[in-house]
């Protein structure tokens, strides 16, 4: 185990109902909110009139930054500093995904820096200070509302880039599974691969003796895997909808995380996906994983048994390493397949030409991952694999 | 799975060598320093001579405050916030296991609360601050470094009570497993019994629909239980060392007891033994869990049946359901024999005459217990089982 220093303040408020609870939160603490969200979704399913009614009886001025896209951009976050500069927000309020939290929390981070608040994302500058973000939660994926991130677009050459800081961290996050039971199937289903991802961004370590967050890691993935069965059975199974907005933010607030040297290459390879083509997120994750671990396993191919073995029940009895590995693979594919996800850039309908192109972006700051580090012909050879 | 409110708003140093970075938690954010600690034995291995050289390096006033038994007294408790009151203490540094923790916690709320802080623990007060508390962390088991518990004995009747709050979580904990590696066996496995029972406490419920916090909770029970064989074998072992202290820390924290109605019935039966012959808290619950498992387990019998197969790897075939039941709790038993812990009253070389007099104490204030609910006659005859 490496040593580390961890601490995760979101205060998570989860349940049916509470939306409600908004108004403690609020109570005293904010005078004037920027409510940031994205499309009409909020509007259509009566939340965005519900958080209006919640703010309009408290003592607070609210300023509106609707927009926000999937792949979220860098130009509304450069809009939203602005209002929040001009108005003296103190709280920025996202209601939505993970789009919508990581917008919030760039223009949180950004509202606090007199430069170019893309600085950070280039690694020119570090956040020393954010906007308090508070959160209601839509679309339990990526985790977004207690973890330390935040990854957006540069229209300016397609830049997709993903930043780290613990002063990104909301302050609280509401969460209500009901809010999750309209969910279109495809939205559900990526954002349980990009739950599981950020799982296997740290269970696949070279760090030795990691046993306890493994053990809880494998339980987690569990889980994650019988409820996803469980929803795409009956969307409208509340409880299943439950485990898996809880399993989001457990998969990504940094506990799995602990102790350990995290890979993360797999979601830059990702991104590029997402920036050149638009796809969701969870989807283009859904795409390289497959092809990632059955391009890295040798590394530690009895880290990959274990997975096999303990996530996907293989049995290990009459195989060869390399086929209890490969069986346990297998056993993911069908899994995303038995969800609706494509595995490969065919099945996802996206075009195969710019592998080159997508290569060299994802590594132009340098080789990719820790697992195994990976170089611009790795990542091509991931892509290939994948099509 | 019942909604929740949850916030753990400690941060954690953990690691080898980790104890330098007090410093950094200390510097140019405190001025006086109540330090905290129990009896010879950081002095023997010189981790007060460490704390002191940081501290004498920062611009703080330490003033100490030592002699914490296990079953923290609340005299010392009373000493501990007059001392603060006196002195503007502003951190108080508690540098121990669990007892010491405790107490620090209790000073905390009692510094800012005028009236008698024995009213928190009799329920007459809820805490509403707190000193901050930080932590050094020398003996891995009750979690208290970043719990919101402390169990205070009133010497005056012999009354061992517990109080949770999130106000009294620690600012910070610092962890390095070094420090446990010469814990004389007792302390060891009686942690790690202490640990498991926190689990236990949280997993043996009747919330339905708690199955992701289930999976996980099964995976820290495998690991702390594979870790604790490793630490018979050999105490010196640092991995596993890492492991233990980590789990004591995650079992605690509140994360696995999440959406659900826990129990505590155990700890309370416990307690009692502690507080009448002064039996280390983790030997109590040795000697209770198994008797209450065995009473109580038909309330929910597939629930029992999860443990066994899941966590001690019981296998379900030709038996029937008690059958694999008592297959567990037997495993389980043995487990605490083979890391040398006693199961019952006998074994642990305790006197079996006052079981109506500690029943009646564990119940006076009401029924106890969750899962399923006991009266005083059901305390008596857990502790009959337990013989």
């Amino acid at each position: 185990m490496k040593n580390f220093d961890f601490q995760c303040k979101t205060r998570l408020i989860f349940g049916e109902n509470s939306v409600k609870e908004l108004k403690n939160m609020i109570s005293g603490n904010y005078k004037n909110i920027l409510l940031h969200y994205g499309g009409g979704s909020i509007k259509k399913y009566g939340l965005y009139n519900q958080v209006i009614q919640i703010l309009g009886k408290e003592n607070v001025n609210v300023f509106e930054l609707s927009g926000v896209e999937p792949n979220p951009k860098l130009s509304l976050v450069k809009e939203g500093i602005k209002i929040s500069r001009e108005n003296n927000i103190d709280l920025i309020l996202a209601v939505g995904g993970g789009s919508v939290i990581d917008s919030a929390k760039a223009i949180g981070i950004g509202a606090k820096y007199e430069e170019d608040v893309w600085d950070f994302f280039t690694g020119k500058a570090e956040p020393k200070e954010s906007l308090p973000v508070g959160v209601i939660l839509t679309i339990p994926a990526t985790g977004s509302e207690t973890s330390t991130g935040s990854v957006i677009t540069n229209e300016d050459g397609l830049y997709k880039r993903s930043l780290r800081s613990n002063e990104m961290r909301p302050v609280f996050a509401i969460m209500d599974p009901k809010l999750t039971l309209t969910l279109p199937d495809k939205q559900t289903f990526a954002g349980i691969m990009d739950m599981l991802s950020h799982i296997f961004e740290r269970y696949f370590t070279n760090t030795p003796n990691v046993d306890f967050i493994d053990h809880m890691s494998e339980g987690a993935m569990k889980s994650i895997i019988k409820n996803a069965y469980a929803l795409k059975k009956d969307p409208q199974n509340y409880n299943a909808r439950s485990e898996i907005m809880l399993a989001g933010t457990i998969a990504h607030n940094g506990v799995l995380g602990i102790g350990r040297e995290e890979d993360w290459a797999s979601h830059k390879i990702g991104h590029e996906i997402g920036a050149l083509y638009g796809e969701t997120h969870g989807v283009t994750l859904a795409i390289v994983f497959p092809a990632w671990m059955k391009y890295v396993y040798k590394v530690d191919i009895d880290r990959f048994i274990r997975f096999a073995t303990k996530v996907f029940d293989v049995s290990a009895e009459g195989k060869n390493k390399n086929e209890i590995v490969l069986e346990g693979i297998g056993k993911f594919e069908d899994f995303l397949h038995r969800i609706g996800l494509p595995t490969s850039f065919i099945e996802g309908n996206l075009p195969t030409d710019k592998f080159e192109l997508m290569a060299d972006k994802a590594t132009e700051e340098g080789p990719i991952g820790s697992f195994k580090k990976l170089f611009k012909e790795d990542v091509a050879n991931i892509y290939k694999l994948a099509l």
